[in-house]
């Protein structure tokens, strides 16, 4: 068994709650922190892949802040 | 005092090394975890932000599933 499950979110609906509050939201329904949850776990995994791609680029095995910060740019833009 | 801090981050790391194992990584720095963290949290305010837009629209004050759905087409392709 692998310890990564690829059908579970791994971000939880408490954070999500958090961020609407902070965007000014008085009520959030557990479906649409659940949904914000998963896209930005999609876009995270989207981030990630580009931040592996630049680090391996850099001849690195390891992710590093620059890598992401590069990534975000790049998914970001299109 | 506020109950929501704007400083500090929701999302911990640990869910964002996780989403780098997923997209394949070995190794990830705390700094880049971090980062990670910071983007999605930025990224998540502004289809919270957007998403509330449209419930009010809607004439609701609860953020609903379908409000997230709209608004993350609309940020990702900003």
């Amino acid at each position: 068994m692998n310890k990564v499950n690829k059908n579970e979110l791994e971000i939880s609906t408490a954070p999500m709650h958090r961020l609407c509050e902070k965007a000014g939201a008085e009520r959030v329904s557990e479906a649409a922190a659940k949904e914000l949850a998963k896209v930005l776990e999609e876009i995270g995994v989207k981030i990630a892949k580009e931040a592996l791609d630049y680090a391996t680029y850099a001849g690195r095995i390891t992710i590093k802040a620059e890598d992401i910060e590069i990534a975000t740019r790049k998914v970001m833009e299109k």
